[in-house]
């Protein structure tokens, strides 16, 4: 999906993190960012099959918003190497923070370099996506539209953080409700994805109400890819996803499903819901009888009715936006994608 | 000095970091960012008299940038701010990485509400500096030069990271000769205040040669900056530093005196020099020696003299700028102040 994109895509991620041959400690920084991005290995050579570099999902919406509304998408370039580039800083900054050793099946930044160095490779990871996009002016992008990318950049990034605190804040409690849950998605993991959406519009066109209606798409394509994400999380195949079965469970993740589950469960189940979840750890035994539970009160039926209704929306909201008619299809395609994906 | 700032600053400080009374995961992240800044307690009560404040040099030297280049300063006003605030940022994620429980006289932020949060505190003070710069804006500050004065920012702190790797990487060596030292400290400290000069300058005036000459002072300044707190760091008043003398030998720093030292002395003194900064840990004789050798080697007087010589040759840069008399003689006063500062 969206091939076409890729090798303009690498190249400027390349141009955005450089090998600069001259001092060596600066050589070794960009090294650990070009190793987290799956581009070399931990020595610094270059990896010829980039296998764990994720789905770029931001650039492309990015790049898809920008083509779609009539515009030469190779402008919006920068700021869809930006949005991946933020993206990662927050991925090296969230392996710190969680402790989690592993990262797209390779050590994590942090678990190869020390703590202190992943915390340095992660905020220059972010201050190449803030050179990116704040270079778009290079590109023939307006310095008021530049200045606009940036701001939607960098607010769609501090949203991010303000879910991530609600996200931490809801780990110790039971009352989540339902709204409570998507409002601190829609933040930690919508707005990124909104904001590729938003900027590539933005860059494209010089309507107002296009650039809305694709920050509204946007949100919801956001929405629909965290419920799938949590779906995929407790009942993931464990070869596509590379976790096991019941995995978020056995975390006590507020995910989705579970929220679901605690706020619509009849009592005699709800007891035993908010009891597993109270324990300190949960033990196999617990994480199939919390299984059993789910499947009983119909959750992942009810979640991926949930994504689907999402992914309707967000057609919905880009309907009355005139595009062309490979764009309206692959719009389609990329929703039905991130509705129904395995991985 | 600058007190004709303070007011002014201290509102638009207040205006960047505001206390959003909406969400109360949100209002936490905020109270984190106060009480860093030494507006609040760990409670998020406000202080009536902010002490811990610091300098806040690198606003005063943009909004004096700005000023004596003709412009009304107020238009400097988000710049400064971000200065400032970046820098804070830094210092967060700087506790954090080297482990310092203290900070200005109170505890650090990660020793307070642990690293997880302070990681993401930094993380959204960083953010909120950058909206700062990106809004100039508002203030009138054309596209142009808002995209400038970001990527002046930007690349200032980037730069700053270089040199906190090439201080990490310098940690283990004894052969670091004076001009690695002066390279390393224009990056990880220099880079800040330069910008200082620099963004408020850009803001002013649209001669280049004027934003060239105010960026080169600036340089000179962050040196003249550093080696003077190098020579605090070993030599300074325990009460008006907060530290004891021989603090910075204790923990094997390789500032200024140090290096200088490792470079000229003669053999058997040096010999000396080279295995106390071998050991694993340096005990009370051991520091009394290399202050004994600093002594004998008159690194005090030559680190004064250093820092007596960037001073005046910041203050060349600006000869040919022209600017009111008040101006030239703030900024006499203020490199005065740079390089004789006792805290």
């Amino acid at each position: 999906m969206f091939s076409r994109y890729r090798d303009d895509l690498e190249s400027e991620f390349d141009a955005t993190v450089p090998l600069m041959p001259a001092a060596g400690e600066v050589r070794g920084l960009y090294s650990m960012l070009r190793y987290h991005m799956g581009w070399a290995d931990a020595q610094g050579s270059d990896v010829d099959s980039p296998s764990s570099q994720g789905k770029a999902l931001r650039p492309t919406l990015c790049l898809f918003a920008c083509e779609a509304l009539g515009d030469k998408w190779r402008r919006g370039l920068p700021a869809a190497a930006a949005l991946e580039l933020v993206h990662n800083f927050s991925l090296i900054h969230d392996d710190i923070q969680d402790g989690d050793v592993e990262r797209r099946h390779q050590p994590a930044v942090w678990s190869v370099w020390g703590q202190p160095q992943a915390l340095v490779a992660g905020n220059a990871m972010r201050s190449l996506a803030d050179l990116a996009a704040l270079r778009l002016t290079r590109r023939g992008v307006s310095p008021e539209k530049a200045v606009g990318a940036s701001l939607l950049l960098t607010n769609g990034y501090l949203e991010m953080t303000m879910g991530q605190c609600s996200d931490l804040a809801f780990e110790g409690r039971l009352d989540i409700g339902l709204d409570d849950y998507l409002q601190m998605v829609s933040r930690k993991t919508g707005a990124l994805i909104r904001c590729g959406m938003e900027m590539g519009a933005l860059i494209a066109s010089d309507d107002p109400e296009e650039v809305r209606a694709f920050s509204r798409c946007g949100s919801r394509l956001g929405r629909a890819f965290q419920i799938r994400d949590d779906i995929l999380g407790i009942w993931g195949d464990q070869g596509a996803t590379g976790k096991s079965v019941g995995n978020d469970i056995r975390r006590k993740k507020k995910s989705f499903p579970v929220v679901y589950a605690l706020s619509v469960a009849p009592d005699p189940a709800r007891d035993r819901l908010r009891e597993a979840y109270s324990r300190e750890t949960l033990d196999d035994e617990c994480v199939q009888d919390v299984l059993g539970l789910l499947d009983e009160l119909n959750v992942a039926k009810y979640a991926e009715r949930m994504t689907r209704e999402q992914a309707d929306l967000a057609l919905k909201e880009v309907d009355s936006v005139s595009m062309p008619g490979w764009a309206r299809e692959e719009i389609r395609l990329l929703t039905e994608f991130l509705a129904a994906r395995q991985y």
